[in-house]
Protein backbone atom coordinates (compact mmCIF):
# COMPACT_ATOMS: atom_id res chain seq x y z
CA UNK A 1 0.00 0.00 0.00
CA UNK A 2 1.84 3.29 -0.72
CA UNK A 3 1.56 5.96 1.68
CA UNK A 4 -0.40 8.21 -0.22
CA UNK A 5 -3.29 6.20 -0.43
CA UNK A 6 -6.67 7.73 1.90
CA UNK A 7 -6.91 4.68 4.30
CA UNK A 8 -10.58 4.45 6.18
CA UNK A 9 -11.72 2.86 9.12
CA UNK A 10 -15.14 2.46 11.14
CA UNK A 11 -15.21 2.22 14.73
CA UNK A 12 -18.25 0.37 16.10
CA UNK A 13 -19.21 0.57 19.61
CA UNK A 14 -21.18 -2.35 20.86
CA UNK A 15 -23.08 -2.28 24.18
CA UNK A 16 -26.56 -1.78 25.36
CA UNK A 17 -24.95 0.69 28.13
CA UNK A 18 -23.63 2.99 25.90
CA UNK A 19 -27.56 3.54 24.08
CA UNK A 20 -29.06 3.60 27.51
CA UNK A 21 -27.19 6.28 28.57
CA UNK A 22 -25.68 5.03 31.43
CA UNK A 23 -22.34 4.31 30.29
CA UNK A 24 -19.96 7.53 28.62
CA UNK A 25 -18.44 6.68 26.08
CA UNK A 26 -14.92 7.47 25.19
CA UNK A 27 -13.20 4.83 23.82
CA UNK A 28 -14.12 6.32 19.89
CA UNK A 29 -12.12 9.29 21.41
CA UNK A 30 -9.01 7.08 22.71
CA UNK A 31 -9.26 5.03 19.36
CA UNK A 32 -9.73 8.12 16.83
CA UNK A 33 -6.83 10.12 18.28
CA UNK A 34 -4.29 6.73 17.79
CA UNK A 35 -5.75 6.37 13.86
CA UNK A 36 -5.19 9.75 13.61
CA UNK A 37 -1.30 9.68 14.44
CA UNK A 38 -1.21 6.94 12.22
CA UNK A 39 -2.73 8.20 9.06
CA UNK A 40 -6.01 6.47 8.95
CA UNK A 41 -9.39 8.84 9.27
CA UNK A 42 -12.13 7.06 10.92
CA UNK A 43 -15.21 8.07 8.79
CA UNK A 44 -17.95 6.57 10.56
CA UNK A 45 -18.97 5.28 13.85
CA UNK A 46 -21.96 3.43 15.42
CA UNK A 47 -23.35 2.13 18.59
CA UNK A 48 -25.76 -0.80 18.37
CA UNK A 49 -27.12 -3.25 21.16
CA UNK A 50 -25.87 -6.59 21.85
CA UNK A 51 -27.98 -8.37 19.90
CA UNK A 52 -26.27 -10.79 17.43
CA UNK A 53 -27.89 -10.26 14.22
CA UNK A 54 -27.38 -6.76 14.46
CA UNK A 55 -23.86 -6.94 15.18
CA UNK A 56 -23.19 -10.14 12.30
CA UNK A 57 -25.19 -7.46 9.90
CA UNK A 58 -23.40 -4.53 10.92
CA UNK A 59 -20.35 -5.74 10.84
CA UNK A 60 -20.45 -7.32 7.66
CA UNK A 61 -21.84 -4.33 5.95
CA UNK A 62 -18.95 -1.97 7.73
CA UNK A 63 -16.03 -4.30 6.83
CA UNK A 64 -16.86 -4.03 3.23
CA UNK A 65 -16.72 -0.11 3.08
CA UNK A 66 -14.22 0.50 5.28
CA UNK A 67 -10.29 -0.25 5.00
CA UNK A 68 -10.48 -1.64 8.82
CA UNK A 69 -13.47 -1.81 11.72
CA UNK A 70 -12.77 -1.26 15.19
CA UNK A 71 -15.04 -2.78 17.29
CA UNK A 72 -15.04 -2.43 21.41
CA UNK A 73 -17.00 -4.46 23.88
CA UNK A 74 -18.45 -7.77 24.19
CA UNK A 75 -15.75 -9.84 24.72
CA UNK A 76 -16.01 -10.30 28.55
CA UNK A 77 -17.20 -13.50 30.40
CA UNK A 78 -20.96 -12.66 30.66
CA UNK A 79 -23.61 -13.81 28.97
CA UNK A 80 -23.93 -10.30 27.59
CA UNK A 81 -20.69 -10.56 25.78
CA UNK A 82 -21.71 -12.15 22.12
CA UNK A 83 -18.98 -10.29 20.15
CA UNK A 84 -16.57 -13.25 19.29
CA UNK A 85 -19.49 -15.63 18.83
CA UNK A 86 -21.23 -12.93 16.07
CA UNK A 87 -17.67 -12.39 14.43
CA UNK A 88 -17.17 -15.85 13.76
CA UNK A 89 -21.42 -16.05 12.49
CA UNK A 90 -20.48 -12.62 10.37
CA UNK A 91 -17.03 -14.51 8.39
CA UNK A 92 -19.00 -17.88 8.26
CA UNK A 93 -15.39 -19.30 10.49
CA UNK A 94 -16.33 -21.83 13.26
CA UNK A 95 -15.95 -20.34 16.97
CA UNK A 96 -14.05 -22.54 18.83
CA UNK A 97 -11.39 -22.56 22.10
CA UNK A 98 -8.54 -20.49 20.72
CA UNK A 99 -5.30 -22.75 21.93
CA UNK A 100 -2.87 -19.69 22.37
CA UNK A 101 -5.65 -17.82 23.82
CA UNK A 102 -5.97 -20.45 26.32
CA UNK A 103 -2.29 -21.06 27.27
CA UNK A 104 -2.28 -17.11 27.81
CA UNK A 105 -5.00 -17.00 30.17
CA UNK A 106 -4.30 -20.78 31.65
CA UNK A 107 -0.34 -19.00 32.48
CA UNK A 108 -2.38 -15.48 34.08
CA UNK A 109 -4.87 -16.97 36.49
CA UNK A 110 -3.33 -18.91 39.84
CA UNK A 111 -4.17 -23.06 39.79
CA UNK A 112 -8.00 -23.71 39.75
CA UNK A 113 -8.74 -19.92 38.60
CA UNK A 114 -9.14 -20.24 35.18
CA UNK A 115 -13.26 -21.24 35.42
CA UNK A 116 -15.57 -21.77 33.12
CA UNK A 117 -17.17 -18.41 33.38
CA UNK A 118 -13.30 -17.49 32.48
CA UNK A 119 -12.39 -20.04 30.02
CA UNK A 120 -15.22 -18.17 27.90
CA UNK A 121 -13.13 -15.23 27.22
CA UNK A 122 -10.71 -17.85 24.98
CA UNK A 123 -13.72 -19.25 22.52
CA UNK A 124 -13.34 -17.03 19.41
CA UNK A 125 -13.07 -17.69 15.36
CA UNK A 126 -10.67 -20.09 14.09
CA UNK A 127 -7.21 -19.05 13.66
CA UNK A 128 -8.10 -15.39 14.88
CA UNK A 129 -4.97 -13.08 15.77
CA UNK A 130 -4.47 -12.25 18.80
CA UNK A 131 -4.56 -8.52 20.09
CA UNK A 132 -2.22 -8.98 23.67
CA UNK A 133 -3.80 -7.44 27.01
CA UNK A 134 -1.10 -6.17 29.08
CA UNK A 135 -3.46 -4.98 31.31
CA UNK A 136 -5.80 -7.86 31.85
CA UNK A 137 -4.96 -10.96 29.96
CA UNK A 138 -7.99 -11.55 28.21
CA UNK A 139 -6.70 -10.95 24.53
CA UNK A 140 -8.84 -9.30 21.93
CA UNK A 141 -8.46 -10.65 18.48
CA UNK A 142 -8.67 -9.85 14.36
CA UNK A 143 -10.25 -11.17 11.65
CA UNK A 144 -8.88 -9.83 8.01
CA UNK A 145 -9.71 -6.09 8.40
CA UNK A 146 -11.73 -5.91 11.54
CA UNK A 147 -10.42 -6.07 14.81
CA UNK A 148 -12.14 -6.28 17.97
CA UNK A 149 -11.17 -4.83 21.59
CA UNK A 150 -12.53 -4.65 24.86
CA UNK A 151 -14.88 -2.06 26.64
CA UNK A 152 -13.05 -0.87 29.25
CA UNK A 153 -11.58 2.22 28.28
CA UNK A 154 -8.24 1.87 30.75
CA UNK A 155 -7.97 -2.13 29.20
CA UNK A 156 -8.55 -0.77 25.56
CA UNK A 157 -5.75 1.76 25.85
CA UNK A 158 -3.20 -0.56 27.13
CA UNK A 159 -3.79 -2.22 23.86
CA UNK A 160 -3.63 -0.58 21.12
CA UNK A 161 0.31 0.56 21.08
CA UNK A 162 0.33 -3.09 20.01
CA UNK A 163 -1.32 -3.32 17.55
CA UNK A 164 -0.20 -0.29 15.74
CA UNK A 165 2.22 -2.56 13.48
CA UNK A 166 -0.90 -4.28 12.38
CA UNK A 167 -2.12 -0.96 10.73
CA UNK A 168 -0.85 0.09 7.44
CA UNK A 169 -1.72 4.15 7.33
CA UNK A 170 -1.15 6.56 4.93
CA UNK A 171 -0.01 9.75 5.54
CA UNK A 172 -0.80 10.92 8.77
CA UNK A 173 -3.29 13.71 9.04
CA UNK A 174 -2.05 17.23 10.41
CA UNK A 175 -4.13 19.40 12.32
CA UNK A 176 -3.72 23.30 13.34
CA UNK A 177 -6.15 25.14 15.78
CA UNK A 178 -6.56 28.62 16.23
CA UNK A 179 -8.41 30.08 18.88
CA UNK A 180 -10.52 33.65 18.56
CA UNK A 181 -11.82 35.69 21.05
CA UNK A 182 -15.12 35.85 18.97
CA UNK A 183 -18.59 34.40 17.82
CA UNK A 184 -18.96 32.50 14.71
CA UNK A 185 -21.53 34.63 12.99
CA UNK A 186 -19.02 37.27 12.96
CA UNK A 187 -16.40 34.98 10.85
CA UNK A 188 -18.70 33.05 9.13
CA UNK A 189 -18.58 35.16 5.65
CA UNK A 190 -14.52 35.40 5.90
CA UNK A 191 -13.97 31.29 6.59
CA UNK A 192 -16.16 30.33 3.81
CA UNK A 193 -14.08 32.59 1.58
CA UNK A 194 -11.10 30.47 2.97
CA UNK A 195 -12.49 26.99 3.08
CA UNK A 196 -13.65 27.26 -0.74
CA UNK A 197 -10.59 28.64 -1.76
CA UNK A 198 -8.61 25.41 -0.74
CA UNK A 199 -11.67 22.45 -1.31
CA UNK A 200 -9.34 19.93 -0.57
CA UNK A 201 -9.02 20.90 3.19
CA UNK A 202 -10.93 20.34 6.19
CA UNK A 203 -12.04 23.39 8.00
CA UNK A 204 -14.31 23.25 11.02
CA UNK A 205 -15.63 25.74 13.40
CA UNK A 206 -16.34 25.17 16.86
CA UNK A 207 -17.47 27.43 19.47
CA UNK A 208 -16.52 27.38 23.11
CA UNK A 209 -16.86 28.66 26.53
CA UNK A 210 -14.03 28.95 28.88
CA UNK A 211 -13.66 30.94 32.05
CA UNK A 212 -17.19 32.80 31.15
CA UNK A 213 -16.00 33.79 27.81
CA UNK A 214 -17.59 32.63 24.54
CA UNK A 215 -14.78 32.14 21.40
CA UNK A 216 -14.59 29.72 18.34
CA UNK A 217 -11.96 27.29 17.59
CA UNK A 218 -10.73 27.22 13.89
CA UNK A 219 -9.90 23.33 13.20
CA UNK A 220 -7.59 23.03 9.52
CA UNK A 221 -7.29 19.34 8.86
CA UNK A 222 -4.90 17.77 6.26
CA UNK A 223 -2.54 15.44 5.36
CA UNK A 224 -0.05 18.31 4.11
CA UNK A 225 1.49 20.89 6.43
CA UNK A 226 1.87 23.78 3.48
CA UNK A 227 -2.23 23.76 2.57
CA UNK A 228 -2.52 23.76 6.45
CA UNK A 229 0.29 26.90 6.43
CA UNK A 230 -1.56 28.35 3.51
CA UNK A 231 -5.04 28.56 5.30
CA UNK A 232 -3.60 29.58 8.13
CA UNK A 233 -2.18 32.49 6.60
CA UNK A 234 -6.05 33.51 5.29
CA UNK A 235 -7.21 33.04 8.27
CA UNK A 236 -4.81 35.01 10.31
CA UNK A 237 -5.54 37.62 7.54
CA UNK A 238 -8.72 38.52 8.04
CA UNK A 239 -8.69 37.87 11.86
CA UNK A 240 -6.10 41.13 11.88
CA UNK A 241 -8.47 42.46 9.55
CA UNK A 242 -11.45 42.71 11.78
CA UNK A 243 -8.96 43.03 15.21
CA UNK A 244 -9.93 39.78 16.54
CA UNK A 245 -8.11 38.09 19.74
CA UNK A 246 -6.22 35.30 18.85
CA UNK A 247 -6.48 33.34 22.50
CA UNK A 248 -4.43 30.19 23.77
CA UNK A 249 -6.79 26.93 24.64
CA UNK B 1 -50.20 5.66 20.58
CA UNK B 2 -51.06 3.42 23.15
CA UNK B 3 -48.91 3.56 26.21
CA UNK B 4 -47.98 -0.28 25.85
CA UNK B 5 -46.21 0.08 22.51
CA UNK B 6 -42.46 0.06 22.05
CA UNK B 7 -41.01 3.32 21.07
CA UNK B 8 -37.29 3.58 19.50
CA UNK B 9 -35.25 6.09 18.55
CA UNK B 10 -32.05 6.91 16.76
CA UNK B 11 -29.19 9.15 17.26
CA UNK B 12 -27.26 10.70 14.84
CA UNK B 13 -24.74 12.99 15.79
CA UNK B 14 -22.95 15.00 12.72
CA UNK B 15 -19.73 15.94 12.96
CA UNK B 16 -16.29 16.09 11.94
CA UNK B 17 -14.79 16.72 15.42
CA UNK B 18 -16.24 13.60 16.83
CA UNK B 19 -14.75 11.33 13.57
CA UNK B 20 -11.81 13.21 14.45
CA UNK B 21 -11.22 12.46 18.41
CA UNK B 22 -10.73 16.82 18.78
CA UNK B 23 -14.62 16.93 21.00
CA UNK B 24 -15.65 14.09 23.27
CA UNK B 25 -19.57 13.32 22.75
CA UNK B 26 -21.41 13.93 25.21
CA UNK B 27 -25.07 14.35 23.59
CA UNK B 28 -26.04 10.78 23.19
CA UNK B 29 -26.24 10.36 26.89
CA UNK B 30 -28.19 13.41 27.58
CA UNK B 31 -30.15 12.47 24.63
CA UNK B 32 -30.49 8.47 25.99
CA UNK B 33 -31.27 9.35 29.49
CA UNK B 34 -33.87 11.84 28.50
CA UNK B 35 -35.48 9.75 26.07
CA UNK B 36 -35.40 6.73 28.37
CA UNK B 37 -37.72 8.85 31.03
CA UNK B 38 -40.04 9.61 28.55
CA UNK B 39 -40.17 5.95 27.51
CA UNK B 40 -38.12 6.05 24.36
CA UNK B 41 -35.25 3.43 23.60
CA UNK B 42 -32.35 4.54 21.88
CA UNK B 43 -31.80 1.18 19.14
CA UNK B 44 -28.64 2.94 16.69
CA UNK B 45 -26.06 6.23 17.18
CA UNK B 46 -24.49 6.86 14.44
CA UNK B 47 -21.53 9.47 14.02
CA UNK B 48 -21.43 11.02 10.61
CA UNK B 49 -19.02 13.53 9.04
CA UNK B 50 -20.20 17.29 7.75
CA UNK B 51 -21.17 15.58 4.21
CA UNK B 52 -24.19 16.26 2.77
CA UNK B 53 -24.93 12.88 0.34
CA UNK B 54 -23.68 11.15 3.90
CA UNK B 55 -26.25 12.61 5.95
CA UNK B 56 -29.26 12.56 2.99
CA UNK B 57 -28.78 9.29 3.28
CA UNK B 58 -28.55 8.10 6.85
CA UNK B 59 -31.18 10.50 7.84
CA UNK B 60 -33.14 8.97 4.69
CA UNK B 61 -32.74 5.57 6.31
CA UNK B 62 -32.76 6.64 9.75
CA UNK B 63 -36.11 8.21 9.64
CA UNK B 64 -37.73 4.81 8.21
CA UNK B 65 -36.46 2.11 10.75
CA UNK B 66 -37.00 4.50 13.99
CA UNK B 67 -40.14 6.53 15.50
CA UNK B 68 -37.50 9.07 16.20
CA UNK B 69 -34.42 10.47 14.88
CA UNK B 70 -32.75 13.03 16.48
CA UNK B 71 -29.73 14.62 14.86
CA UNK B 72 -27.26 17.37 16.96
CA UNK B 73 -24.69 19.84 15.11
CA UNK B 74 -24.79 21.16 12.01
CA UNK B 75 -27.14 23.88 12.51
CA UNK B 76 -25.08 27.10 13.39
CA UNK B 77 -23.70 30.14 10.77
CA UNK B 78 -20.94 28.62 9.37
CA UNK B 79 -19.87 27.01 6.43
CA UNK B 80 -19.57 23.47 7.82
CA UNK B 81 -22.91 23.62 8.96
CA UNK B 82 -25.18 21.63 6.44
CA UNK B 83 -27.87 19.93 8.04
CA UNK B 84 -30.49 22.34 7.55
CA UNK B 85 -30.09 22.21 4.17
CA UNK B 86 -29.34 18.44 3.79
CA UNK B 87 -32.72 17.43 5.71
CA UNK B 88 -34.32 19.48 2.87
CA UNK B 89 -33.30 17.26 0.58
CA UNK B 90 -33.71 14.50 2.69
CA UNK B 91 -37.11 15.01 2.39
CA UNK B 92 -37.39 17.09 -1.00
CA UNK B 93 -38.70 20.27 0.81
CA UNK B 94 -37.85 23.64 -0.16
CA UNK B 95 -34.77 25.24 1.99
CA UNK B 96 -36.07 28.64 2.66
CA UNK B 97 -36.03 31.80 5.03
CA UNK B 98 -38.11 30.20 8.25
CA UNK B 99 -40.04 33.52 8.75
CA UNK B 100 -40.99 32.57 12.70
CA UNK B 101 -37.30 31.85 13.30
CA UNK B 102 -36.17 35.15 11.58
CA UNK B 103 -38.54 37.36 13.82
CA UNK B 104 -37.08 35.28 16.79
CA UNK B 105 -33.32 36.10 16.26
CA UNK B 106 -34.40 39.49 14.65
CA UNK B 107 -35.57 40.19 18.22
CA UNK B 108 -33.04 38.52 20.25
CA UNK B 109 -30.39 40.57 18.93
CA UNK B 110 -29.41 44.14 19.22
CA UNK B 111 -30.58 46.40 16.08
CA UNK B 112 -27.74 45.77 13.02
CA UNK B 113 -26.32 42.67 14.60
CA UNK B 114 -28.78 40.07 13.07
CA UNK B 115 -25.91 40.39 10.32
CA UNK B 116 -25.71 37.88 7.09
CA UNK B 117 -23.62 34.72 9.16
CA UNK B 118 -26.81 34.62 11.95
CA UNK B 119 -29.38 35.06 8.93
CA UNK B 120 -28.14 31.82 7.74
CA UNK B 121 -29.20 30.23 10.99
CA UNK B 122 -33.21 31.03 9.93
CA UNK B 123 -33.07 29.11 6.48
CA UNK B 124 -34.53 25.89 7.08
CA UNK B 125 -36.91 23.26 5.58
CA UNK B 126 -40.41 25.12 4.47
CA UNK B 127 -42.90 25.03 7.44
CA UNK B 128 -40.49 23.18 9.91
CA UNK B 129 -41.51 23.32 13.22
CA UNK B 130 -39.46 25.19 15.60
CA UNK B 131 -37.50 23.68 18.55
CA UNK B 132 -37.19 26.86 20.90
CA UNK B 133 -33.78 27.84 22.42
CA UNK B 134 -33.73 29.23 25.87
CA UNK B 135 -30.05 29.80 26.27
CA UNK B 136 -29.07 31.48 23.10
CA UNK B 137 -31.97 32.05 20.75
CA UNK B 138 -31.21 29.93 17.85
CA UNK B 139 -34.10 27.28 17.51
CA UNK B 140 -33.55 23.95 16.15
CA UNK B 141 -36.28 22.40 13.82
CA UNK B 142 -38.03 19.15 13.52
CA UNK B 143 -39.77 17.24 10.51
CA UNK B 144 -41.74 14.55 10.78
CA UNK B 145 -40.21 12.44 13.09
CA UNK B 146 -36.43 14.08 12.72
CA UNK B 147 -35.73 16.21 15.45
CA UNK B 148 -32.54 18.51 15.12
CA UNK B 149 -30.64 20.00 17.50
CA UNK B 150 -27.40 21.96 17.98
CA UNK B 151 -24.15 20.42 18.82
CA UNK B 152 -23.07 22.45 21.78
CA UNK B 153 -24.14 20.39 24.60
CA UNK B 154 -24.91 23.19 27.03
CA UNK B 155 -27.53 24.14 24.47
CA UNK B 156 -29.30 21.27 23.12
CA UNK B 157 -29.64 20.48 27.22
CA UNK B 158 -31.60 23.68 27.28
CA UNK B 159 -33.79 22.83 24.78
CA UNK B 160 -34.57 19.05 25.48
CA UNK B 161 -37.15 20.09 28.40
CA UNK B 162 -39.48 21.88 25.53
CA UNK B 163 -39.30 19.13 23.50
CA UNK B 164 -40.97 16.18 25.89
CA UNK B 165 -44.49 17.02 24.83
CA UNK B 166 -43.66 16.73 21.05
CA UNK B 167 -42.42 12.88 21.78
CA UNK B 168 -44.93 9.98 22.52
CA UNK B 169 -43.55 7.86 24.29
CA UNK B 170 -44.61 4.30 25.53
CA UNK B 171 -43.58 2.83 29.11
CA UNK B 172 -40.86 4.84 30.44
CA UNK B 173 -38.35 2.22 30.74
CA UNK B 174 -37.05 1.46 34.37
CA UNK B 175 -34.11 0.09 35.17
CA UNK B 176 -32.17 -1.22 38.92
CA UNK B 177 -28.34 -1.88 39.50
CA UNK B 178 -26.74 -3.91 41.75
CA UNK B 179 -22.78 -3.51 42.40
CA UNK B 180 -21.02 -6.52 43.70
CA UNK B 181 -17.17 -6.32 45.11
CA UNK B 182 -16.55 -8.82 42.31
CA UNK B 183 -15.15 -10.08 39.23
CA UNK B 184 -17.55 -11.05 36.34
CA UNK B 185 -16.25 -14.51 35.89
CA UNK B 186 -17.47 -15.65 39.44
CA UNK B 187 -20.93 -14.65 38.42
CA UNK B 188 -21.10 -15.47 34.76
CA UNK B 189 -22.80 -18.76 34.99
CA UNK B 190 -24.96 -17.73 37.90
CA UNK B 191 -26.15 -14.80 35.86
CA UNK B 192 -26.55 -16.27 32.53
CA UNK B 193 -29.34 -18.81 34.59
CA UNK B 194 -31.12 -15.62 35.36
CA UNK B 195 -30.76 -14.46 32.35
CA UNK B 196 -32.16 -17.58 30.33
CA UNK B 197 -35.45 -17.43 32.88
CA UNK B 198 -36.51 -13.77 32.17
CA UNK B 199 -35.54 -13.81 28.42
CA UNK B 200 -37.85 -10.78 28.31
CA UNK B 201 -35.74 -8.27 30.76
CA UNK B 202 -32.45 -6.79 29.96
CA UNK B 203 -29.53 -7.56 32.00
CA UNK B 204 -25.98 -6.27 31.75
CA UNK B 205 -22.98 -6.59 33.49
CA UNK B 206 -20.41 -3.90 33.54
CA UNK B 207 -16.78 -4.24 35.63
CA UNK B 208 -15.65 -1.30 37.04
CA UNK B 209 -12.96 -0.12 39.09
CA UNK B 210 -13.37 2.40 42.30
CA UNK B 211 -10.60 3.33 44.84
CA UNK B 212 -8.42 1.18 43.42
CA UNK B 213 -11.04 -1.91 44.06
CA UNK B 214 -12.41 -3.99 41.47
CA UNK B 215 -16.03 -4.44 41.42
CA UNK B 216 -19.12 -5.71 38.82
CA UNK B 217 -22.57 -3.43 38.64
CA UNK B 218 -25.39 -5.47 37.50
CA UNK B 219 -28.00 -3.49 35.25
CA UNK B 220 -31.82 -4.94 34.98
CA UNK B 221 -33.87 -3.00 32.20
CA UNK B 222 -37.72 -3.49 31.55
CA UNK B 223 -40.64 -1.24 30.95
CA UNK B 224 -42.24 -3.73 34.44
CA UNK B 225 -40.91 -3.30 38.03
CA UNK B 226 -42.05 -6.51 38.51
CA UNK B 227 -40.18 -8.14 36.50
CA UNK B 228 -36.73 -6.02 37.73
CA UNK B 229 -37.96 -6.94 41.12
CA UNK B 230 -37.77 -11.01 40.14
CA UNK B 231 -34.50 -10.82 38.77
CA UNK B 232 -33.34 -9.10 41.42
CA UNK B 233 -34.63 -11.49 43.90
CA UNK B 234 -32.80 -14.01 42.04
CA UNK B 235 -29.72 -12.68 41.52
CA UNK B 236 -29.51 -11.56 45.24
CA UNK B 237 -30.10 -15.32 46.18
CA UNK B 238 -26.55 -16.53 44.54
CA UNK B 239 -25.11 -13.27 45.81
CA UNK B 240 -26.08 -14.04 48.90
CA UNK B 241 -25.50 -17.86 48.39
CA UNK B 242 -21.58 -17.34 47.08
CA UNK B 243 -20.63 -15.05 50.27
CA UNK B 244 -20.40 -11.69 47.71
CA UNK B 245 -20.29 -8.45 48.79
CA UNK B 246 -23.43 -5.58 47.96
CA UNK B 247 -21.55 -2.37 47.77
CA UNK B 248 -22.98 0.69 46.99
CA UNK B 249 -21.90 3.30 43.99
Amino acid sequence: MTKNKKVNAAILIIGNEILSGRTQDTNTTTIALWLNSIGVKVQEVRVIPDIENTIIETVNHLRKVNDYVFTTGGIGPTHDDITAQSISKAFSIKYEIHKEAYKILEAYYKPGEFNEGRQKMVWMPENANLILNPTSGAPGFNVKNVFCLPGVPSILKSMLGGLTNSIVGGEPILSLTISLRTVESEIADSLTKVQNNNKDVEIGSYPFFQAGKLGVSIVIRSEEQSKIDNCNSQILKFVNEKKIEVVDR
